[in-house]
């Protein structure tokens, strides 16, 4: 047992620090006011393209990948990713800049897994040089989607082709002018067993049927340039070759992803919660109410001091998820992966709205990135399994471990 | 000791709930989708004009201001507009219907109570016949605002005039097209003592010096068409008379506005709290998942059952208040009303958040108005004196009483 | 609405306030001692009897009884009661002054509603007159007791006489060396209905077959010289009559007891949690740390504040309940019983937990009653039905109410 | 970085594991009833002697004792002594077993280090072998020991000996019948600087002047047969060499061996809250209410998930400051020691206090070890410093780091 990152690791996080100090904090705000000010508020602000050369020129790019798919990525263990998905999240629309953002990265998985070799070269090479970006569209409005069996969508074949009809929502990054090609999930036979009624289907954005009708607010918040859409599928037809692996396998690439995905994201949520207790504990050294700094105030260090614990104890928990997802594989950790889900997304919501209380009313304004960053956590406590299916699932296995 | 609404209060109750049933819910949808396709953000969409000639026929007008102040208002007590204003919150922006929205609320108490017969004449009266709209501009960016002696926007006497300079922001109500008059809270003797150095004054939207400048988001919110404006002073002149009261009484005028101003709020956020309840009442019972409705779930039963106890204690400390204030006088119940601002907005955050969570994706987005209110809940927690403030003044208060 | 206590109620709250001044706070440290030095745990020191007279003399006694059972009692309401209950409440072992006692107080309850004159006389007039004690045997260590039909003693006809058989724990009063009659609830025909399987009936301690095995700690007190038995029922043998009512009513019973019940425990936790806020003000303010008294540190003065708020909306929700079973009765009150009994019991916990906390060591000592008043509030959460029970009943009738 | 335990450590953790189910768990009943049974109820039940004999036969003895103590000891680190350390916790009396309890462990490492040839001759190595016992004499009734500079026994130099008075209570280890030296802290120089006004001395138990005067509960228990005394200091005389390293070095010792006492503390409560929820496993999937086992419901398999991901994420954090201390030292480490310290108590006390409902009454009782281990937890909130001081120290530490 140590709790030092390895040399490899504190190497990366040593050159994506410096990239971050030099690169990323001195634009943070012109990147804001770009998106603000964006003629066109799913265009990707041009600065993004500048950055991102720079990245790849500093060799941080396609990090998220690991080894097994080489030459794709930068063949990092879950392990040594983490620390630099959080540096990364305390930007959080700096991922683009390194090709690490969601859904791009679960996509780029899936692809490099489960795609043919068309499929790759026409999506995934594409993805992997940041040249366009994609979309997975799972959430449906109609049905309670926690429950993932509910999703309705439906995906038919028809000789040479499959035959899309439903509605999704929340289809992260398929408002984004870029975005090319969309990862569907759907029923191809809802008389099958329970969990093998759903395949995935590759749908291009460009095919006759799609409709984008409108971007979802997530608590307010449209994620701009990348944004949720609303999408409708009416009589989408797309070559069988597009569905991935085989009929009813929708389930488990679903979960495939989903392992990944989710500790991404709780990577990027520590990385929130570190930024807003930074911003919090200069705030509250530079700001003097009733005759003292407010960091002089007993329940400003009391809470200063909560936060740090909170975060420092879900990163711990998330390393070591990582630790094992890269040793036992996603399977056999999967208790510990519901446990980060449960408890990453909560605890940057709390240590989030502290900072934004101590911030006073600036803490909800569009000057800081406090407010977004409140309301990425809170709906990750909702996206890929909402908190009560984690704590369902983890309660139930510990409960009959116990008792075997 | 009685916890039934007096007869009174009990027809009123019901007058506006039937106004309620007959005229906003039906229309709710349509009023959200009026505003988000408004071609101009900040000017209120024509159906309220409508609407509030149907409540000022039905006599539902103007409720909020007590008997003091006849002819003007409808001479309801704290206790008796309580419930009403409850049932405004349920629907946020029916509070316009019956002119009883904030801050204009405030502002007509002040310019009842304060203004000179020729301030009623031209803005009190357009305000009661809701003509005209107003705001309030108190908070600062520079300083910490939770302790408003730090208040920094200058008002200079020179000759018949004052001067005003300043930044403020969060000015509520100031960005839509309607709002003409501001109440501006300023120091005229910075060397004065600590609660002598403030003053009011009346300073028209079109004076010369007057730049809205930006809209301010509350936590992703814009809260179009109303708004919440950055505001700038630039020697902006206005006659002395517009002074209220007289120099040294801003702090003073301040405390009387805001006793009621705080009330209203948590009167609102009763109702907020008490909808997303109802909504998610509705919403367990309707969802299917793992093989039965949400609603049969001990776990959802049980958040039910806690979000319902929590609303209803904070719903009688609320009402209490009002009595007190009633009978007592808003001095005398300084202790409750730091009470109920402490406990209603984090109560109605708390009971929102779990509602949302219960609705799943769709509790984010625009579609439910459960993310605005709990913005506004969350925004509450910091408006009017953070929880932090009050906390300080009630707890230094307990101690100091049971010590005496 | 009205929110002062009435006239009576007041004048009763004064003369007990006065009683309580003169009589039980001079010697609150006289009893805790005389209880530690006791030569026999489970005898009542003599002092209370001296002090019980003083109660009867000054027309404070059996107060708990409502208007229905005079001449028996006091004739108060449940809203009339409960301020003096909560006072009582400060001082845990004062009820016994007062002759209101738990579980005495719902035993004579049950006495005077469905005793046979023969029970009244025999053990209603006693125990009216506070010469001797009792109890009630419900809980059973073999079942989850949180549902009331999992209970396994069994009564059996046999002739003339019930024959009983079961194993009983926390019979609460059975210890006490004065304790005289138990209501037991048992099983009359366990093939019956869900709800009319059950049956009371009254058992004198001193029967043969009945066993008093031990005293059962409740969070490491055995709240002498009360205590909360273990009782084993070995072919216990009683007269036909001393059956309540009729077999099968068992249940219905309970319902009766319970309601009034729960409601005295709320009050009487009020009273604690109120006095463990009184004695964190005295503390706070007479201890020294770092610097200045604790009472200047804004978290301190946070944390009363919020005591405060909790047992505040606590108190009105409990006097809001009493007003409904007063005017509604018990039946239709049943989500405001079940709310408070949620609310109080936690509210008590987590208010003296923070006395405790502000009290250091001295806090979990024996020497404040900090830790006792803290031990029965968490009991609380599990008798006379957990909080889970009640919130799945309250959880449930609300989003059914909302749904019809 | 690596989250899996040593070699070394795995095969301790193996033989200690196999020594507790061979020998403690059998017994843990049997030891409880002794205890209860005790004609004296200060004297350890003599079955403890068997296993320590056992133990040290087996080689797992005096585990905590750090390299740099060798030949004392078993030369472990702190992150070899964690893991062990949590399993001994989970049947709080075995840790005597092992010759590991609190507060001999720390007097134990203070002789080692500071103590003379002669010392160490006369009380370190009885202690070492398990033949006696100690006990530390902090706090005082009289102050609020939680700035531990009030601390007010006066050690005064007087020839050839100090003299002692002074009242202290919670001296931990002086009820024991088997208790002959304490470690007692006091101020020689009341005028020098802060943290230079304090020693330490030895005070064998039974010198004139000592007296034991009662025992202290702790939220009800008083923890026999070690417990927590009342102990006074009648101008008692002991050899000026019983002086721990040179007056005015009482503060510097106490940091010294409470850096190590804190985090041993934090191991048992991490192994207190893994058997609560062990035991919660087990019981709720035995019983049963409303038709299914508790362990079907939805609520309990969250609240059994949350008490799982609340124990690791502590676990985890107390894992790493353990090896911060093995490789940075105490003081380099006292954010991280600060942050076990806040955060393991009251972990361990919402997860037990969670396993005790979950257990209804039996969860209170003398039957399960669930109430004694919420009142160890409990105290643990207080003592070694309370939280507030370590949220302090910690916050102010984190504002200053983040500012400089």
């Amino acid at each position: 047992m140590n709790f030092d990152y390895s040399d490899k690791s504190q190497k990366l996080i040593d050159r994506l620090q410096a990239f971050m100090d030099e690169h990323i904090y001195p634009v943070e705000q012109e990147y804001i006011d770009a998106v603000h000010n964006n003629a066109d508020r799913w265009t990707t602000p041009p600065m993004i393209e500048a950055l991102k050369q720079k990245a790849k020129d500093a060799g941080l790019w396609n990090l998220f990948l690991p080894e097994e798919y080489l030459p794709y990525g930068a063949g990092l263990s879950n392990l040594e990713y983490a620390p630099l998905c959080e540096l990364m999240g305390r930007v959080m629309w700096s991922s683009e800049v390194f090709n690490c953002s969601a859904p791009d990265t679960g996509n780029m998985e899936v692809l490099a897994r489960y795609g043919s070799e068309e499929d790759k070269k026409k999506w995934l090479v594409p993805l992997l040089e940041g040249k366009i970006r994609s979309a997975f569209a799972m959430t449906e409005p109609a049905v309670a989607s926690s429950d993932a069996t509910n999703i309705e969508t439906s995906i038919v074949r028809d000789g040479d082709e499959y035959v899309i009809n439903g509605l999704k929502w929340y289809t992260s990054g398929a408002m984004n002018s870029n975005c090319k090609i969309m990862v569907v999930m759907g029923k191809t036979d809802p008389s099958a067993a329970r969990h093998a009624q759903q395949s995935q289907i590759l749908v291009p954005l460009d095919t006759k049927g799609v409709t984008v009708i409108r971007p979802m607010a997530a608590m307010g918040h449209y994620d701009e340039p990348v944004g949720h859409a609303e999408v409708s599928f009416d009589n989408v037809r797309v070559p069988a070759a597009n569905l991935l692996v085989g009929e009813g396998e929708g389930f488990a690439i679903a979960q495939g992803r989903l392992g990944p995905g989710r500790i991404h994201h709780c990577m990027r949520l520590i990385g929130c919660a570190q930024r807003a207790l930074d911003l919090a504990c200069e705030r509250v050294d530079s700001r003097v109410a009733f005759g003292q700094p407010l960091s002089k105030q007993q329940s400003i260090r009391e809470r200063i001091a909560q936060m740090h614990c909170d975060i420092e104890q879900a990163r711990l928990l998330t390393l070591k998820a990582a630790d094992n997802m890269d040793r036992y594989g996603n399977k056999v950790s999967r208790n510990i992966i519901a446990a980060i889900k449960i408890v990453a997304p909560r605890m940057a919501c709390n240590v989030i709205d502290q900072a934004i209380q101590m911030h006073g009313a600036a803490g909800t304004s569009q000057d800081f990135i406090l407010s977004a960053t409140y309301a990425y956590a809170r709906t990750i406590r909702l996206a890929d399994g909402p908190d009560e299916v984690h704590m369902m699932q983890l309660g139930r296995n510990l409960i009959k471990d116990k008792n075997a």
